[in-house]
């Protein structure tokens, strides 16, 4: 899957809930996730850490689409032209 | 991009370094990358917040790969299937 289309469909299913919670609600939000991760890391929980994993990316793309950051660009021109 | 080729760029990027480094000291990177992206966001710097989102996805995926988990197969599980 293209990563924005990931995106796209984090902006249709949560845009709406991101925008009204507000940027630092949602950011606290992602922590929380990254905290999860933390266990399932620390607990070595496979199945978990797919979940975690997948849960972190999906808030930080909420993250992304509040401060309209498209993360597709955002990775390449850091990551791919450098 | 594709996600896949997003998660491989930094494996060959990398997994070595990442490997050596270790799953908790690779996480501990990865929470002192959100610790940065806090502060582009407090801070409102936009070009400052695309490069802090494009580094914590990154990091994101190196701890995918130490894990050997597929991110896209991981966010489809579990926001596209459901």
């Amino acid at each position: 899957m293209d990563i924005r289309e990931a995106q796209r469909i984090i902006r249709e299913k949560y845009y709406e809930r991101d925008s009204s919670r507000g940027l630092f609600s949602t950011f606290t939000w992602f922590v929380e996730e990254v905290g999860e991760l933390a266990e399932a890391l620390l607990r070595s929980d496979y199945r978990g850490l797919s979940e975690e994993i997948a849960d972190v990316f999906a808030w930080l793309l909420s993250i992304a689409n509040l401060v309209n950051i498209d993360l597709d660009e955002a990775f390449r021109r850091k990551y791919v032209e450098t």
